[in-house]
């Protein structure tokens, strides 16, 4: 008879998530199957997880002290957005609780500076960058990257250093008019971000998941379509995008992944240019939008392999399970009642996957998305933009 | 504009689950995705479902005023098992609550005799069967299916009519004195229906769905592998069975659900005999066993179809999503700690699909399963039964 592989009556680990919206939502439904305790720090009871999760508490996570009787019982902490203070995330490790991703990881997806600094230190491709203290300074970095005497250097994209999130903090001035009138943070002492406007073909995303002990998997690179800033379509794989250039940007978000310790999933949104070349546009870490398609078009979802990776288990298999996935958003639209919508959905697509998260209807709020696998990409595409359209009440036949 | 497709704020419906173990468990995982509340009546908070559902009343089901104040507030009941008295859903039909699926339904999957007699009525083949009396009846029974006059007829299978569950309550008796023997149930009362013990070559079981208006999916016919009375391995499709007796089979699980108006899953436990013909062994109303291999292996599972229906939803297609899954259940062994096995199963196989269901390891209980999928059906078994042994014990390397 073989020993026990631990003694006494080992319990399954409690995973902490801290954050009630629809990330921690899904990540715990992917915790389920593995047995794992989920315990939520939720704004309210009535956030997209606390609707769901059998052990909630309600807090706030800006509060220190809430945090910490939180993660009293909890084997390892994890986030469902990026806006814990660095402080008590460092307070939390020093009461010796396991926080995953770390400070010193998290800080690249909380400070847009910071970010900058470290991936241009590690060589990765960014858009031209550098903190601007005021609009003649913005006319300076302007001026800096024009391509001759007759060009001034715009547009830019300025960006706020901290609590950008989904298109916010983030204006595009294309004069040194323009640049005056986004006077604002300047004044209010909050540091700024220029970054050259890049002439993009379109967007990508790089989503890989690494554990503490530094095992990590690449899902395959996709395209990620925004509407008004805000994510609209995923296509996975990427159409047509070149093998080199997606075993580049695979390389290129492991190496970051890496480099900065990051433990759990890792978003690497890119631009992808003209000249065949990927720029990093901005990290996130955590489960991303861009991962959504994992759900039902990988062996492994996002939300699995992060909770495997925070409890630092063994990775599931990154690889698709369909020729093409695709995932769009579904966003509050005028109608209130997506519920009734889905007699003529799921009747049209018996193979549709809705996820919805629970959220009230608001006009331009993410309150689920759709994901449709298939070998066709048109027919694929055509499937979820569909059931998007109509859940939102854009279309209505 | 289009008007609304309903007036008002509509909300999304709650599906309240009686009885808190791994099928409410993984029916509220499957829920989730489709933005329904989910309330739970459990026995303890610490069932498998209630650790992980967040709206739960501890309560016991055979109180009709517990049932009562926990269908308030629920816009369909649906159940985790078949104990619910057919009295007290009468009673939650009549205060206007949907009961899904209906007592008339439900008692053919409580009663065995009702079973037998009406699948007799509507011609569905079931092995020789009859309410026998004592254990002389027994023997009276066994002698009537005697094959010539030299065989007494033995074996026969007795079952108590109502309370059987998953081999407990039924007794094989081999000879007149094994049938004295067995004399306790008709002491006690109790009704006893004798059946001849099927000489099947293997078990089967065909899953259907069916949804209050009638429409109805059916999954492949799997076959279902028994260790001492307990499944242990599901493969779907069920190998080698000819095409012919699987759509036999299928349309068979249809008409059942049909005529006995099931709403939500129905598993229909087949024996198929060396003459290639399939009787009905057992029948149940929830989802089932033999039913998991769909969490992983078919476009929709067996779980989100059943809320689909007790939703009277449009259903999802029911099609595998690979040609060949695999499912071993994951019996309670020697060491209590599985959660350090997963170490191992997760290192050895990236694509292994865990399902721990959160209940402490006892010898012989169902604690979990494992889910394997691939084209190879060798290598999809052997996977998911090294998974199943080394997370038991059984096997140590």
């Amino acid at each position: 008879m073989r020993p026990r592989r631990y003694p006494g009556g080992v319990t399954f680990p409690v995973v902490g998530m801290v954050g009630g919206g629809q990330l921690a939502r899904m990540t715990h439904e992917a915790g389920i199957p593995l047995g794992i305790r989920f315990k939520l720090l939720s704004d309210t009871p009535q956030d997209s997880a606390a609707q769901v999760v059998g052990d909630v508490v309600v807090g706030d996570y800006r509060d220190l002290d809430t945090l910490r009787d939180f993660a009293r019982g909890c084997d390892v902490i994890t986030f469902d957005h990026e806006h814990v203070p660095t402080a008590h995330l460092r307070a939390l490790e020093a009461d010796g609780i396991p926080v995953r991703p770390g400070p010193d990881a998290l800080v690249h997806a909380q400070d847009k500076g910071v970010m900058r600094a470290k991936l241009t230190e590690i060589g990765m491709p960014c858009p031209r960058h550098r903190i601007v203290t005021d609009p003649a300074d913005v006319v300076a970095f302007a001026a800096e990257g024009a391509a001759d005497a007759s060009s001034d250097g715009f547009p830019v994209v300025l960006k706020t250093v901290r609590g950008g999130y989904d298109g916010k903090g983030v204006w595009v001035v294309r004069t040194a008019e323009e640049a005056a009138e986004a006077a604002e943070p300047f004044r209010a002492g909050v540091p700024v971000l220029a970054e050259e406007k890049v002439d993009f073909v379109r967007e990508l995303a790089a989503n890989v998941v690494r554990s503490p002990h530094g095992q990590a998997v690449a899902y395959p690179v996709v395209e990620s379509q925004q509407v008004d800033g805000v994510c609209d379509t995923v296509i996975a794989p990427a159409p047509g995008l070149a093998p080199g250039l997606a075993l580049h940007a695979e390389e290129m978000a492991l190496r970051i992944a890496k480099e900065l310790g990051v433990v759990g999933h890792l978003a690497v949104e890119l631009f992808e240019t003209a000249d065949g070349r990927v720029l990093v546009n901005e990290l996130a870490m955590r489960p991303h939008n861009s991962g959504h398609w994992t759900q039902d078009g990988a062996i492994t979802s996002q939300f699995a392999n992060h909770v495997r990776a925070v409890l630092d288990l063994p990775l599931g298999d990154p690889r698709p399970r369909a020729p093409w996935t695709v995932m769009c958003n579904v966003l509050g639209g005028d109608y209130p009642d997506m519920y009734s919508a889905y007699l003529h959905c799921m009747a049209r697509d018996p193979g549709l996957k809705i996820h919805m998260y629970g959220k009230d209807v608001k006009p331009g709020r993410k309150v689920g998305h759709v994901n449709t696998y298939g070998d066709d990409l048109a027919d694929v595409l055509e499937r979820a933009r569909h059931a998007a359209g109509y859940l939102k009440g854009t279309i209505t036949e």
